[in-house]
């Protein structure tokens, strides 16, 4: 059996935002990175309009692998509107959704080894009626799974972090996490880490909520009422967790060596130490999927599109990573 | 004027713990880092436990420079009882108090150029009465300053940064910052980074509470009402602060460029950053005192005390800013 995964779906996102160049750049770069087969779903002209490369127009994913190692290929979307980088209008968010329905459809199909996800604006999307809060949301629904379910991992060259809730005010954090959550989303990670990275017996830290985890109480109870009662579970589960550890000596170079996946309890304990060390190279991974799922960690970045400025390192990252859990995937699944 | 400051008086810290060996490593190290003269207040025993190199024993600050280059200058305190390395006990939290107070009261004599302090015990501390939450308190009183307006800032090489509570329950925070309180601690870092950095025009960035810095209120309220009025208020003063910043995208590399101190709403935001950036080099400074005050941003470590395995890189730190402190106050004053 080979282990070269089929070509990866990338939708390009906004077009108008940096979605496009940074997916021809990563095209550019893929000798470098060694990149597996992918190819692009969206309109040719928001890539066109940023990029001078050669370009493929396929009609199916199985032509991609033969075509990739000389043009990007790209599964053409039709009837979009005009397209100005750094002007997003609503046609271009019909685009984006267009491009990404396109490319979660054929994602499910053997033919096609993961999806990858372009940045998206939100408020465009949600003017032209899309109904979920992200992408994420919108793929785990194309793939029948309750978005709950759905559980986002943030993954930079040396740290793997999931954050327990996501975008909720900081203060009725306390109240929303329960126990059983704690429990559900620890179990997700560690079936993707087995799944996607081919980690055996993943090691998983679970970080405090307070300042020094609380210190057994004297700060706080959540390490008390919440974390230690999931940890118990998980144990008993053949899971293995460590915590709570205090979230600020948790992250440093030679702390991350002792553990596969940070578990959160709020955005922003995740996310610091994430973009902090990794800002340009930051992915986003849905676990808890059927299929395999990644994005770039960042947005549209209108102010810079169309000026050749944007980093493609995280797309770059995005795609490997996707190639990656789709090999592993072959070998374990 | 000679720039160079008056010697500085380390408080040796718990006699068991790594404080003795990491002040005569750093007084190994005086040479490649061109630290500039201090002096140990402590028992001598405690570091020739740990250490073979020279001591001079000294009676007033005064002598502490000429002997300096050939030995490490230390003031001695009596009647302490047996030291074990690793093996704390209440006489040693004595005599690490009986030298903190002595240090601190040399500390306000003009012969003295500024005091860091050791790290101690505090569950040994309160053992024998002592009855300030920590060091930084016992200092501030001896200074005639309430606590309340000795303001912690955490230093690494690349990063200042103020927590504005610290040991805290995290539900809580919400409802104990004020804005007279955000205004207060960005008052006290500007003139803090002033006197004692030299830093003209101080450039404070304060980290917004929720993920996304709230989003316009989308994500939660504390950016619109907390921080901004005190952001207001500063910025009638002739305050250059910035905010609210999306906490996980200020203190990545580029990011830490575009001010010269973070001031954070809780401990973790501060210490998160610091020490996964700066683990080994973290210092912790008063600011709002009379005197320099710093110290070095760990614990005592008795589980690796009398292993000659523990790291001076803070203590070094912590020696030389408290020097730059005394030296820019010196100028700035």
């Amino acid at each position: 059996m080979s282990l070269d995964p089929n070509p990866l779906a990338v939708a390009l996102g906004d077009p108008a935002g940096i979605g496009p160049e940074i997916l021809a750049k990563a095209w550019d770069a893929r000798g470098r990175y060694d990149l597996a087969p992918f190819f692009a779903v969206g309109d040719r002209r928001s890539i066109e309009a940023v990029w001078n490369g050669p370009i493929d127009l396929i009609t199916s994913p199985d032509e991609a692998a033969d075509c990739f190692d000389k043009a990007l290929p790209l599964l053409q979307i039709e009837d979009t509107g005009p397209i100005v980088p750094g002007e997003p209008d609503l046609a271009g968010a019909r685009c984006a959704l267009d491009s990404l329905e396109l490319a979660s459809g054929l994602a499910r199909s053997p033919m096609v080894g993961g999806l990858v996800t372009g940045p998206v604006a939100k408020a465009q999307l949600y003017a032209i009626g899309f109904a979920h809060p992200g992408q994420t949301e919108f793929v785990a629904e194309r793939c029948g799974i309750a978005s709950a379910n759905a559980v986002m991992m943030l993954i930079g060259p040396t740290l793997r972090a999931v954050p327990i809730t996501t975008h909720m005010p900081l203060r009725e954090v306390s109240d929303f996490v329960t126990v059983d959550l704690i429990v559900a989303k620890a179990r997700a990670t560690d079936r993707g880490l087995a799944r996607n990275f081919g980690i055996e017996r993943p090691r998983i830290a679970i970080a405090g909520f307070n300042p020094h985890a609380g210190e057994q109480g004297a700060i706080g109870r959540e390490e008390i009422d919440l974390i230690l009662p999931a940890i118990e579970i998980l144990r008993a589960e053949g899971i293995d967790v460590v915590g709570p550890l205090a979230a600020d000596t948790m992250f440093h170079a030679s702390a991350r060596t002792q553990y596969d996946c940070a578990l959160c309890l709020y955005h922003d304990q995740a996310l610091i130490p994430l973009k902090t060390l990794h800002f340009d190279e930051g992915v986003n991974m849905t676990l808890g999927l059927p299929i395999v799922r990644t994005a770039p960690d960042h947005g549209t970045a209108f102010a810079i599109a169309g000026q050749n400025k944007a980093n493609p390192g995280a797309m770059i990252a995005a795609i490997a990573l996707a190639a990656e859990a789709a090999r592993n995937r072959l070998i374990y699944a």
